[in-house]
């Protein structure tokens, strides 16, 4: 099932995804709902961000060949990480598919993006195991991590490196049923495949996450853990591209990026 | 004024605190509310969060005695910062006055704790100058940085930390009206005073963070900048220990501290 959050004339609704038509639901996919009779055509819909975290998880570092990478290109020496201490994104950061990517007007770059498989929870858990940590999630979406590798490297924290408006792009939709650890995510650059990487490399999974994150602080419904990138992923971001995170069971994420005039 | 968030009877409401007494407000103190004819004795209430923040800043290091401190206490040689680069904590973290701060069994410690000013943002702003950033904030409230050094040493992230389930106790009202360059914050112990401080020492004021942040990021209603703390907070959290943070207009933020059994 894919559910995802909708907006008509002014009015906001959850909804079931059933190709190119969406059924109306009365209620929210994070608590309780009915389905309804009305059906719309996806396409007349504005197709909102399918969260509102309260709490915004992100793996960071989470695959080797990724960490490799900028090892290479950064001629640094960094290890993969050797527990799985989450970080922290801004909620602020968040924007919907087709919402613009805006690079600020001093940004010194370059500015990349890293396209992650995102869990959503649905239910509040605290204390869970490996075994049983899949409990508490709803379903997955996609997240876009766009980061300026500059204020990266000069700030004390990754606040506007990684927290600028629309920096976060999630969505479209939320599915249900996947297994975290063997899904394809791949990310277009103007139409075209730049990477393309599988789910089952994660350093951490999302179950140990969840059980190490569970054993210290309550997940809620509506919070969201981005699972990290593997792969490179070049060129880096330019004034009027659009970029696309695709993952065949939950949509393609896409987003214009315009660069802020000075 | 002095705003807050209470329940009775499994209702919440925001109310207006007059001495002991709360008159009820109809709707939200970041929206649109209506002065009711109702008032309520404040120890008949329960005093809640006064807000839920979407995104949670905090300044973190933001006065020199504290780095001072710090730095003679671990024998480090930590800098005052060079630009206010903003922090975040997790939303997941907070608690309201009376909540009870729980240590995790297998906290290594010390578990410390810094009494904050709060500033509480009640407008959506962007592009704020110094002069004009306290136009979007709605008052100021208290909060508690509780952290475990241990892992703060130990962690590459500040997740355990600083955001385990009610280590940011916040509250227990916001007042309108504060110049927060000119407050006396006051932090005891099982009632016995262990630190006091003038707002008029933070290195960067809260209209010189306000004013960085929206250079990048959109400020929302009931989003929250910690704006630190100075001096040092000894001696470290134990369990039965009762933790006070004082303002005379904000009120008294009182959290109990109880460690987990193994």
């Amino acid at each position: 099932m894919k559910f995802g959050h909708f907006e008509q004339h002014g009015k906001t609704f959850y909804g079931i995804v059933e190709g190119d038509q969406v059924v109306e639901l009365d209620g929210s996919i994070f608590d309780s709902y009915k389905t309804t009779s009305k059906k719309h055509a996806l396409s007349a819909l504005k197709t909102l961000l399918p969260c509102r975290p309260a709490n915004f998880y992100c793996a960071g570092i989470n695959y080797v060949a990724h960490i490799e990478w900028g090892n290479k290109r950064k001629g640094t020496n960094t290890k993969p990480p050797a527990k799985a201490d989450i970080g922290y994104r801004s909620p602020s950061a968040l924007c919907a598919t087709g919402e613009t990517i805006l690079i600020p007007a001093d940004s010194p770059g370059p500015v990349q993006y890293e396209g992650e498989l995102v869990a959503v929870v649905g239910k509040k858990a605290k204390n869970l195991t490996e075994a049983n940590a899949l409990s508490c999630i709803l379903g997955y979406t996609l997240g876009n991590d766009v980061s300026d590798r500059g204020w990266q490297a000069s700030d004390r924290t990754l606040w506007r490196a990684k927290n600028c408006d629309n920096w976060k792009p999630m969505g479209p939709f939320i599915a249900t049923g996947l297994d975290p650890l063997a899904l394809t995510v791949k990310v277009n650059l103007d139409g075209k495949e730049v990477s393309s990487y599988t789910t089952d490399k994660m350093i951490f999974s999302a179950q140990h996450y969840i059980a190490k994150i569970t054993q210290y602080t309550t997940l809620w419904p509506g919070d969201v853990l981005w699972l990290g990138v593997d792969n490179a992923t070049i060129p880096d971001l330019q004034d009027g591209m659009v970029c696309e995170v695709i993952q065949d069971d939950i949509g393609v994420l896409r987003n214009p990026v315009a660069r802020a005039k000075a």
